[in-house]
Order: structure tokens, then sequence, then C-alpha cells
């Protein structure tokens, strides 16, 4: 199928036109009147969280930050955009050159967030900066929102591990962002090879019943997957009936059976019934994994049941009803006439905006427990040393900042600790407001 | 940040890792136990539309059938695959020359589809078949959930054109599929730029309220914009006072000015204001552009208000509360023993599947009005006229196949033909049943 001219495999290692037009429509325009060049403070925040839930988790910076080092407007993408005339030559010479210059600050990948916590903050020219809004919203809006539906669930299921398994229900490439982001909010594993391959998540699995199915009888099939992965393995139980299903799994892998595997039907009663009937055939360390259409709730219902592991698909990929984070992208500074930055922000009743560059403390009780999102333009206070500095940088003059503090698993270990550091009303699942408020100071002069 | 070893900027132009892990450990299992080489019919199908959804559309399927002609496990691919040790050698010599050699026919691109219409058939043998399960779920249920609720809103918004804006608020590549989903079911335009290099959709933007706040009045800003684009542009009017920006936008640009944009507030009563002002200052062909957070609701509301377009962002690319169309992929058939192809499915409770390669005939009356989704196994019906072949052929011997039928034109030709062809039910955007019935036709022998 041909899709367009120009486009064979249609894939380019650059991320530059990740971009929505207007971007580079508005480049062009302040290019000739002079003002591209004025410094801006761009701020990325959620004016609210999802309804009803209690905090959101930052993720996706590791990844952003991988795509803005790509962020380059090669030769493919500017004879691109002279044939569809987006812009105009000017324009075009300076998207040629382009390489972000700037700095950038954020909340650290895993770190928990509240309305209006400015999760990542850009500063450079506007040309330099406007031209990264999409792609910072997208890669945030989506990985936030993923695992912050995540990090419910994995709170709900305790010390039981989550895997998780909804590449299919998602966009290709979607799902490879969304196993990493699961991982990041606690997941133990993914289905996602890829999300294995390029991130270093760990991926499992073993049959689906299409592999039943392919064979002559449930024994059969249950036999060949022995055969090959040795009694360790954990066999789909439910392609005809459970109860002999187990029976025969048993029957077949002995009683090291490493696991069964629940697709379908009422888990909590089915649960208790494989868990005896494991238990009366001397399978007492045959684990229960359950795999059908959870979220946080089903997680939750499931605490009391005999469950070992709980597959999650749709319904993390999908963010638990709210697919994006809805975060926004938006100038709150920038340098006047006369070279001073001051704040600026949209008029409108609906969308209220704060201007000027923040700063962002999480304030902490004796006890090391977060009370309140502390944010304020100018000078933080100083001298409590139970206030947590919630921007640490990211990019410096253009250059990515690396280190132990970027890895995946240093993500994973930060969501790990932001999230125990919340009250306990975080961790409530029913609807509430956000576990702690955001708070303006104000400038006193 | 560095998220795994190996994986430098962590991209591939194979498509082979967007695979569950269950897929390969299924192949080695089969490869060993030999019935890996049986022939086999899976099928691609919803069990239900999202709740109170007259019809789907399928999207993606040209997506698809390039990602699958790069379906190669390549060195890269094995080599991780063997590092993590998720198959043996013999399933990574068989990756290795791995060609999906099989048939594919399927839904054509842009065509409604209803509770159970086989939208894609494998048929290869279990080997080739099976490891295409995740690809193909990814690619249909994400664009096909996009298409799906673009084609209420382009139904909603009758001649008025729907501009696709909303890839700030979707995963970077996703974002990618929506445009091009969203121009299936007929949009006219995206803000993706990559979605117009890539695929060839139209591209439009102009400005955010950043532009506006970059400069030190509106009125410097409008004529920013003009000086760049001309009167014909659409300016944003938002930013501060609306009735204020409609005055200064006119007598920057005159009474020729191509646009005013709306953002936020009431639009329905902003949209009469503003187009009585702009008449009476006599840029009566001025055009209104709105772009809050719309639905297909939100336009239909929007009906009988002089707009001119509506810009849709987050309910497009999320599939207006439904972000997966969450098909799934079953094997229907397969080869016994003996050579001979049976039918297969699951028995349980809460997911019954009909086993059996289907046909799948729309159901018209003499008017050419739609009537039923007819389905069933063996050979069709024959003699009725109306009765149209929802099946295709996609895929021959592993050939993907090509021609005028497979542009993405076509495919939006085809969402119109196939949308307009339903009962006039199909376009209430109220909850209720499917437009029309699925049926299912026994064979008598």
């Amino acid at each position: 199928m041909s899709d367009g001219p120009g486009a064979p495999h249609g894939r380019s290692s650059s991320s530059a036109l990740h971009t929505d037009h207007y971007e580079l429509t508005m480049l062009q325009a302040a290019l000739r009147s002079g003002t591209a060049s004025r410094r801006c403070v761009f701020e990325t925040f959620a004016r609210r969280l999802p309804a009803g839930r209690r905090y959101g988790v930052v993720a996706g910076t590791g990844r952003l930050l991988e795509a803005i080092e790509r962020f380059r407007f090669g030769d493919a993408e500017i004879a691109d955009l002279r044939e569809r005339g987006v812009v105009d030559e000017d324009t075009l010479d300076f998207l040629a050159g382009y390489r972000f210059d700037g700095d950038i600050w954020g909340y650290a990948e895993g770190e928990t967030y509240f309305p209006y916590s400015p999760v990542l903050v850009v500063e450079s020219d506007f040309a330099h900066g406007v031209i990264l809004e999409t792609l910072i919203l997208s890669i945030l809006n989506h990985d936030s929102a993923v695992a912050s539906a995540a990090s419910r669930m994995t709170g709900a299921a305790g010390t039981r591990p989550c895997i998780e398994m909804g590449s299919r229900r998602t966009h290709d490439e979607a799902a490879v962002a969304a196993a990493r982001a699961a991982y990041v909010a606690g997941f133990a594993t993914t289905s996602n090879l890829e999300a294995g391959r390029r991130h270093g998540v760990p991926t499992s699995g073993t049959s689906a019943h299409a592999f039943t199915l392919l064979h002559d009888s449930e024994r059969e099939a249950f036999a060949a997957q022995v055969a090959a992965f040795g009694p360790g393995t954990t066999l789909l139980v439910d392609t005809y009936d459970v109860t002999q299903g187990v029976q025969t799994a048993v029957e077949v892998a002995g009683t090291g059976l490493g696991g069964v595997r629940l697709d379908s039907g009422d888990l909590v009663v089915q649960a208790r019934e494989v868990r005896e009937q494991l238990d009366g055939l001397g399978a007492t360390d045959t684990r229960i994994v359950v795999t059908s259409d959870l979220d946080e709730h089903a997680i939750a219902a499931l605490a009391a049941a005999p469950v070992d592991g709980y597959g999650v698909g749709t319904r993390v990929v999908t963010g638990s009803g709210h697919p994006t984070a809805s975060m926004v992208y938006k100038l709150v500074a920038r340098e006047d006439a006369q070279g001073r930055m001051m704040g600026v922000a949209k008029k409108s009743q609906d969308k209220q905006s704060v201007g000027g560059r923040k700063y962002a403390l999480r304030r902490r009780n004796l006890n090391g427990i977060a009370e309140a999102e502390v944010l304020g333009i100018g000078e933080p206070p100083q001298g409590d040393d139970d206030d947590r500095d919630m921007l640490v940088p990211l990019v410096r003059e253009g250059v990515v900042l690396t280190g132990e503090h970027a890895t995946l698993d240093g993500a994973r270990a930060r969501h790990e600790a932001s999230v125990a550091e919340l009250p306990r009303s975080a961790h409530q699942l029913s609807q509430g407001e956000p576990a702690i408020e955001t708070t303006f100071l104000t400038d006193t002069p």
C-alpha cells in the first residue's frame, strides 16, 4: 500500500517532524518580526489530575531526552517542508541548523506530581523552545498517563507482581513506551519483546488459547509446552474446563508445575477453587496467575483471593480510563523589549495560568510525609530542610545530562520512594481529592 | 539517559519485536511438538462495538501491510532474543529465515464493521500466523478506534471541515497513525507534520497563545503573523479579550482576513457574537474556526452556530472515550492429524467464539441500504446481487497486493461510501444498537 510520495518505509531517525504545523509557522513569523530570539520560559503542567485521582506519576522523561537529541531537521525533513510549502526559505535555513541550545529542568522520571506541578521547564529563546511543544507533550502525556494508572495497580497488588500485557490494545510503538512506563511504576515484567530489547524491561509469556486449540487435546498441548520449557512453565487451564485443565496440568507437569493461568470467569471464586484443587493434588507451590480485563479495582477485589500474580492488559496501556495526562506547554515568562524577563499568561475565564519561572518544593512533615506542593515565583523559601526541591537539571546548554540519576531503574526506584512519601490517602482507589494540596506562594516585595 | 544495553537510539527498521513474548514460546513448543506446520486460520474481530456505538471503521490496514513487509528477524533481533534467553536455537533459526508466506484477507481499509465482522483473516501454518498477533492487533485496534471516533465527528460536522490536532495528547508515533486514521474517516487536515511527510495527509496550522504572549501587544503579534503569511491567515483572537481581539485582527489584516480561531469559552454564544462583529466590520468572508476540547457531541451542538471549521484534539486521538477497538485474534480453524481442516473454539461462558473460516457479506436492500452483516462458514449464499463480499485479498502467498485499491485516498473514499450505505440510524450520536445486525448463517448439509 502506498500512502504518499517519497515515503517508502516512512521511517526516519529524526524526531523533528513530531511537531505541529503551527509551531513552524509561529517560528517563521517570529523570525521575521525579530521576536524569535527573545528569552522565554515554557512550562509543562497539568491543570488537574484525572477526575478522582490522588496523584500522578511523571514518566517518559528518558524517552524525551533521547528524542530531543534526535530532533534534527535533516535533508529529508527540509525537503519535505519545502515541497509542501510549510514555511519559507529563511525558516528552513534556521531549521537546518537547529540544535536545542537551552536548559531544561524537570521533575525526575518516576516522581509523583499534582495539579500545576511544573513537571518540565524549558528555558531558551522562543525559536528553540516553541518547536519542542508537541514532542514534549506527546511523550509526557502518554507515558505519564500509563505510569499514573500503573502505579495505582501496583499499589493495589502490594507484593504480588503485575505483568504488563496490553500491547495488542494500543498503537504498536505506544505499546513499547507503555511497557516502559508501567515498569517505572512498579510492574515486574512486560509481554512486549521490543520493550525488552530497547529499554531492558524484563519480558515474560508462555502460551495462549490458540496453542491449546492447535493440538488434538489439552493434554497434548500441555505436554508440548512442558517438553519445551520444563515443568516450571505456566499452563493456561481455562480453554475447555478449568477443573479438568488443572487436573491434566498437574498430571503432565507433576507437582513441580510452575503456574497455572486463568483468563476468564469469576476470578475470585475460581482462584479459591483452583488453589484448593492444586493443594489437594500436592502442587502447593504452583502459582496462580490471573489475566482477564484487570484494572486497579479488580486487583484490589482479588486481594484476599489466593492469587500470585496479575496480568494487566487494556486498562494499563489506556491509562485506566484516562489515556492522556492532559499536560499543557505554556509560555510563562519572556524577555521584553528592554531585555528584562516578565511573566506572561493568557487571560480567559476557563483556563487560568500563572506567569513566571517557578520553583517547586515538596513540603514534608517531621515524619517525612508529604504535606504540600509548594510553588512560587522568584526565590524559594529557605531553611526548611524538609522541603524537597523538585526541579532537577535535565539539559544544560543543549547537552543532555546523564548519570545514574537518569537510568530506567533509577526512575523505578524513585517512583517507589516518591509514592511511599505520600500520605495514606494517596493509596485510596476511590474518587477523591489530590493527596496533597498545591500551594502558590506569592512574593512579598 | 541510558535505558538498557545495546540500544543506543533504540530504533530499528524491523517490526518483528512488536510481538508478545508468548508468541515465540508457543512457536518453540509447536516446532518441537511438530504442530507448527499445521495449516491454520486466524480471525481478527471485535465481539462488540464500544458501548452505544452504531458502527466501527476499519483503519490501519495500509500501515499493517507495510509493517508485515518489515517483519524480519535481523541480526540485532536474533542477538537480543538469544541474549535474553527468550527461545532456543532451533526457534532462532526458524525466526532468522521467517518471511510471512501465507494469505491474508480483510475488510478493505475505510470499511465500516460490526460485532463479529471478520475484519482480517490470516491463512498460513501455525508458526507463520501466530507470531503476527500483536502487530496485527496493535495496528488495527488503535487505528480503528481513532477512525471510528473520527467518523462520528465528520458525520456531525457535515460539510464543515474537521482539523485533527491531537498529537500532543497521545504517544508521538500514535499521533502520526491517528492523523492518518482521522483522514481516512474524513478529516480534512492534521496538525502533525510527520503525517504529512509519511502519509501525505494535508497539514495546517497558524499560531498559539504563546505567539501572542511573545509580543508586546496583540496588535504586534497579529501584524507579525500577517506580515509572514498575508491577510488570508487565521488569527487566534481569545488571548485577552475576544471582542477587542476581533477588532484588532480586522484592523491589522483588513476585511480580507482569512479566519479567526476561538479556543475557549462558550463557543456557541461566542461564534454568534464574533460572526456579527465580523460582518459589522465588513469581514463577511472571514471564517470562524473553533478548537476547544471538541468531540462529536460538541460538534453537533455547534451545528446551528456560524462556525466554519472544527479543530479536534484529545477526543479524536483517544477514540472519544474508547481508545481501543478491542479486536481479538483467534485461531478459528486448523488442520487435524489427518490433514483435514476443522473449526476450533475456546469454550467459556463469557467469551464465545465461532470456529471455522468465515465468509462475510454486507446484505443490502433494493435501495442499496445495508440491512445485515451476514457471516457464515463454508460456501456463501449465491444469487443475491445486492450482497457485497466484504473480504478482499490483501496478501497472497506472502506478497502484499498493491494497486489503486490500496491507497490512502482510496480508503478515504471507501469510508465515505461505506458510511453512506448504512441506514439512517447509523448517524445518531445517542447510545444505541449497532446500525445493522450481524447474522450467522449455519450450513445445512
